[in-house]
């Protein structure tokens, strides 16, 4: 796939990761000669800061389209259900934010940072993985590369624009019904749908997915995922497991030389969702290294590198530009 | 100590905790027949919706008292270190709510569901453990006792009221340094100060205070704790290795017949600490058992078990009163 006027780009969706792809398309300077934007119904609205005319995400838009964006919605079906497969019979190659292709072992789930590879291969869909997901394997594949894994435990601190207007709409006013008890001053462990062994949707695709990026398909990975009242930023506090014994100074070293990870080493610098909301990266901070044990803090924009940011990497990485 | 009229009883401290100290002493009706408030300076006070003449804390305010339960500052040193010895040589049973002699080998620290026992040889000084260490082992003995405990993860959700009216300030007004970075809209995974091995004062007040509760003194502990924008009531999230395999049937009788847990077995059912303010109890939810690894949530109200009510407790254990 290769154009000298560039690519003809769908983004489907127009909440708030449709609207960070929007932007992140073109703040990386993705090279598109069209970028549209496609909704279940038509209308006019303000996306990073200028207005679009939104199509209806039918069959035909894709017609002509060499990228197609799908913003997905955690906890439901996303439209990618009902129209990659129509997007990728007229020629697009599809990158979808929805859970619902992810553990499909046709399907690459990629963060570039870690698994590039698996995009040798695809069928013309691609997934992004969950935005709780994405930051945790960034920060782990350099551990994993130099030490082994043997076992993660993972709490979460998830920001309520992961679950879309409505969870903003829920911290602000304690309107609608985005959560199940209100989030303003509270702390709520519990998100998506509980399973019979008792963990969570959220918490089993920390696990699933981290194991195929990771290519570590029996990593244990003990995940408890939590809402607070954050609007946006991600944090999330992983205590690992690794092969063998590590220097303090071989850990740091291993994070500051990992690709998409900002860290500092001083011990009294940390990084908080306020001050990661907007920013590419991931931030690790607070390390403590005891033998073979190692704790960490890391944060991310959960719509940016959790979302949208890697899903335009994942098509960087594609068409051959960069990726950072 | 026994008499008929009851008890002499003061609280050292106006703050957060001296307030919840009143208010648990009556509310558990205490036998005390006066209840005095000191601080460093006299002033009138409305406390627990009645009006105090608050004395001066220094030596001779001790005269006749037979309990002084000292409200104590997190990261400060508490008024304990001046006036502690003078309550005692009068004749006084100290209960400290500070850090600061907490792991001197010849003061009791006591959380009654725990380690009542302790308390049968004291030296005129009790030490009332950090809020977050008192509601883990609280939920860790009942584990402890069945089925052994290996290894601990912890990772903290706490209540900004954890640093008193300051804290509380900070995150309504965004006023003061009560902490390092804004707390509105935001987590900080920093609590106390940091030392030479990377983990906070905090984090090892969780390490060896519940090492020494549970009288396990080798227990690897793994603690992250960290601020979130609620105003009270702390959250944990804890992983812990037990010594043998469990089902979730054991590990569930097992919370259901702790001593001071509020525990629901509905997978769906979880506390918050919106719901957990204002309960002296502490509340556990989310249980995942997988072998011999289990996973749960706990909350409790950081200012009463975490701190008044387990304090009140202690000095009902003394006198023979209920514990509950």
């Amino acid at each position: 796939m290769h154009t000298k006027d560039g690519y003809s780009v769908v983004v489907v969706g127009a909440g708030l990761v449709g609207e960070r792809l929007v932007s992140e398309l073109r703040r990386r300077r993705f090279p598109f000669r069209e970028l549209r934007v496609l909704a279940r119904s038509s209308r006019r609205a303000i996306l990073d800061g200028e207005e679009f005319e939104i199509g209806v995400a039918e069959p035909g838009a894709f017609e002509g389209v060499d990228f197609a964006f799908f913003a997905g919605t955690e906890g439901e079906k996303g439209a990618a259900v009902r129209l990659a497969r129509e997007a990728i019979s007229r020629g697009a190659t599809v990158i979808d934010n929805g859970s619902d292709f992810r553990l499909d072992p046709g399907v690459p789930l990629v963060v570039p940072e870690v698994n590039a590879r698996a995009l040798e291969e695809h069928e013309g869909l691609i997934a992004n993985p969950n935005c709780s997901t994405i930051q945790m394997v960034v920060t782990l594949a350099p551990l994993a590369r130099r030490f082994g894994l043997r076992k993660v435990v993972v709490s979460t601190y998830q920001a309520v624009s992961g679950a879309g207007r409505g969870g903003v709409e829920a911290l602000q006013s304690g309107a609608g019904e985005a959560f199940p008890k209100p989030i303003a001053g509270n702390a709520i462990p519990l998100i998506g749908s509980v399973g019979e062994d008792g963990y969570t949707s959220e918490e089993r695709k920390m696990r699933e997915e981290s194991r195929k990026i990771l290519s570590m398909p029996d990593l244990p990975v003990y995940a408890t995922a939590v809402r607070i009242p954050v609007h946006t930023g991600h944090s999330e506090s992983i205590y690992v497991e690794l092969e063998r014994e590590a220097s303090p100074e071989e850990v740091l070293a291993a994070f500051e030389e990992a690709s998409g990870v900002s860290f500092s080493g001083d011990p009294q610098d940390f990084p908080t969702p306020l001050e990661a909301a907007g920013e590419p990266e991931t931030f690790v901070g607070r390390v403590r290294v005891e033998g073979d044990r190692v704790s960490y803090w890391c944060v991310a924009d959960n719509l940016l590198k959790g979302a949208a940011t890697n899903a335009v990497q994942i098509a960087e990485t594609l068409v051959g530009a960069r990726v950072s």
